[in-house]
This record gives structure tokens, C-alpha cells and sequence, in this order.
């Protein structure tokens, strides 16, 4: 039983879905850190607006090509990540100013 | 002579694939703006390292991905934003002090 559980862990295929589904959780919760840090300090003037405005649009593009090629963790991750984006965008639309120093 | 070369065009495949680069080109150069943005402010205090750490972590297990999958659009998108998340990181250390107000 166990033996069987490790030969399936250990196949290649399921090995590289694996190493897929992290990749896409690490890149696509990525943002989190910086909406968690943006919503704290309510300060996004360091950060690019074109970051997350070619980021959204890119992973949109991402979303078109993974349902072509009926790939799930593409498709996934990058509808989450634009969504993150996007929520990234009107933050920084709403803390982009900077702070009065003088 | 034009039709065959439209045909070409407008194969699914082909159109698939220009969709892939396109998204690839722009989740890849987003972190220029980024990168450019830093190194004319010299402040990178409002973004977050967790972003660009867990992202780079993040894409060299796209670039593991897209070797398995023979997938030369994700391996050479993953391998440039790696290199700009590396350096956007050793910018956050040197730039990330947050002014002097008081």
C-alpha cells in the first residue's frame, strides 16, 4: 500500500504536477505579502503602476493560452493572480500618493 | 502567396503560440517599470521582499515546469523574470530603508 503510494508520488508525471502547483501557489500568493504590507502602511508610492497593469494583462493572456492547451494549473493560478493584480491596482490608485514630507 | 501566409497566421496553433509570448513578454517585463522606478527613486520601501522572493522561488519551479513539459515559452519567460525578481531583491535591500521624516 505504501510502497504503491510511493511509486504513484514518484512517477514523473505526477512529480512535475507537483513541482507545477507550487510554482503556481508561490508566483500567484506572491502578492498577497504586498497587499497585506500596502492595506497596513496604506503607502504604494514605490510601487511601478505599470507592474501590476502588464502584470494583470499578462496573465490574462496566460489564462487564454492555458485553456488552449487544457492546462489547469495555468489557468488557475493566473486567474487568481490577475485578480490579485487588479485589487493591487486600485490600491495603489487609492495609496499611490506620497507622503507629505515638508 | 498573402493567403498562405494568413492561413499560417490564423492556425489555432499559431495563434496560440503568439498568445503565449505576448503573455510571457508582459508578466516578464512588468518588473522593469519596477526596476526602473527604484533605481530612479533609490526608495523601495513600501514593496514588499516576500513579493519578489516568493515569486523568483516561485519561477525557477515554472522553469523546472516547462523543461518537463518541453515548453520553451514558460522556461524562457520564468528564466527572465527569475534574474529581474533577483535583482529587484538586492534593490529592495539597498533601497528599502524607509526615508528620514522626522
Amino acid at each position: 500500500m505504501l510502497i504503491l503510494l510511493l511509486r504513484q508520488i514518484l512517477n514523473p508525471d505526477t512529480l512535475v504536477s507537483i513541482v507545477g502547483v507550487l510554482a503556481a501557489i508561490l508566483t500567484t500568493s506572491s502578492f498577497l505579502p504586498q497587499m497585506i504590507k500596502a492595506y497596513r502602511t496604506k503607502s504604494m508610492h514605490d510601487v511601478s503602476r505599470y507592474l501590476m497593469s502588464m502584470f494583470a494583462t499578462g496573465t490574462v493572456l496566460w489564462m487564454v493560452y492555458g485553456i488552449y492547451k487544457s492546462d489547469l494549473v495555468i489557468v488557475g493560478a493566473n486567474a487568481i493572480a490577475t485578480v490579485f493584480n487588479v485589487v493591487l491596482l486600485f490600491m495603489k490608485f487609492s495609496y499611490g500618493k506620497p507622503t507629505k514630507v515638508a
